[in-house]
């Protein structure tokens, strides 16, 4: 049966992939993905055939690689970080029904994971990821689940927490996270996660107010108990009294 | 200085390994770690010194490990899924306070991912992460995480949503999520993801509370908009219609 993997392939290092994504890749005959992640990914496999489209034609960049896997053709389609979060997989999965097509989704290494491991352990215990974009999805909605997490003592992560069009998006974010957590609670931002350039930032939630994310910034707010240990954003989970 | 690696393995088979953890493995003296996720480590780095210790016992095998690398050797701690998320990173930051050590935490794929992209592609728009186990969490705490996380329509996983002490914790977790969420919420839940025995199943939030989960599985709940594609668990984003 033809076969089209959805590999993830992680922040955007190669050692960052996992070994099953680089075999799948190493196996395709085509790589199909957004221009910017092609370019990381092409010096490790010069040898592919690739099919490549700018960014926002999501639906365009899915329908060739069904396309080319239905002619026979082994595909991998490459998202950042997991191709499950605010990736392509579920795109896929959609556009491909009634095709005759095996589909296989390989995970990787998301955002709140790799930014988490940078600033330190942020995420020990129960968190939500949001994303701030409203391309897709009403800002009341994206309201309403900053609130709820805020209200619930989550530690919470922010995709996409600003761009060009949405330059106050994360101060009206944070604006309502300040309704029910602390304004000390402790923050971090990562930008350019494994890539070159990357660096990170500890702050405070009412700080991150006025923090100048950018679309390659990860954003990350503490729960009650996350703390600055020596500059590194730790949530404890109780372990250390037990 | 002297270094410590803590090292997500992913969901436990040596693929789905990130490339920079198994370098991490390679390149330590020691490894160290709960008995279970040595012993699917172990066959792929036979020559390291082991440093093994029984479940529950957390806070000393951080220290374990503190001491070895304080003494000098290289010394890798791994996790199973990611490190940072209900794992040992953030102990291992808290014990280190004071101690001349470098820490390097190595993210790797938790189970929201790895049992998301077994299942489909359920988490392509906002989600939470919630533990059910109460052994360091009250459970008051627990339940106004889950009653806020359905009111908000939030894709949830549960990790540890059952143990022999805790056979009912699940049902009464769905309870709480039936207040806010429809019985026909599509729902999945999968059991030894990447491992031996792998397995997953699709149903509805409904007959999630009569579902007979064990601590190998991981449980998801969709949002409002997922469905069962094919015998997939798809949460649309809603590119399509871009």
């Amino acid at each position: 049966m033809n076969k089209l993997s959805v590999v993830g392939m992680g922040p955007g290092s190669y050692d960052q992939m996992t070994i099953r994504a680089a075999q799948a890749l190493q196996e395709a005959q085509v790589i199909a993905g957004y221009s910017v992640y092609v370019d990381l990914v092409k010096p490790h496999f010069p040898d592919k055939e690739y099919l490549v489209t700018p960014m926002r034609q999501e639906a365009g960049r899915c329908r060739m690689a069904i396309d080319a896997a239905c002619a026979g053709k082994s595909v991998a389609m490459i998202s950042s970080g997991d191709a499950g979060v605010y990736g392509m997989a579920g795109l896929i999965y959609e556009l491909a029904q009634g095709r005759d097509l095996q589909i296989e989704v390989i995970p990787g290494v998301t955002a709140a994971l790799s930014g988490g491991a940078v600033l330190g352990a942020p995420l020990t215990h129960d968190f939500a990821v949001i994303s701030l974009s409203d391309l897709l999805t009403p800002w009341e909605k994206i309201e309403a689940r900053l609130d709820m997490a805020a209200r619930a003592d989550f530690s919470i992560v922010l995709y996409n927490p600003s761009s060009m069009k949405r330059a106050d998006y994360l101060r009206r974010a944070v604006e309502i996270l300040l309704r029910h957590k602390a304004p000390e609670t402790v923050c971090g931002a990562v930008r350019n996660i494994g890539r070159d350039g990357e660096s990170y930032e500890l702050m405070s939630l009412k700080e991150l107010a006025d923090h100048q994310a950018d679309m390659f910034t990860t954003v990350f707010i503490g729960n009650s108990q996350t703390r600055n240990l020596s500059g590194k954003m730790v949530t404890p989970r109780g372990y250390k009294d037990v």
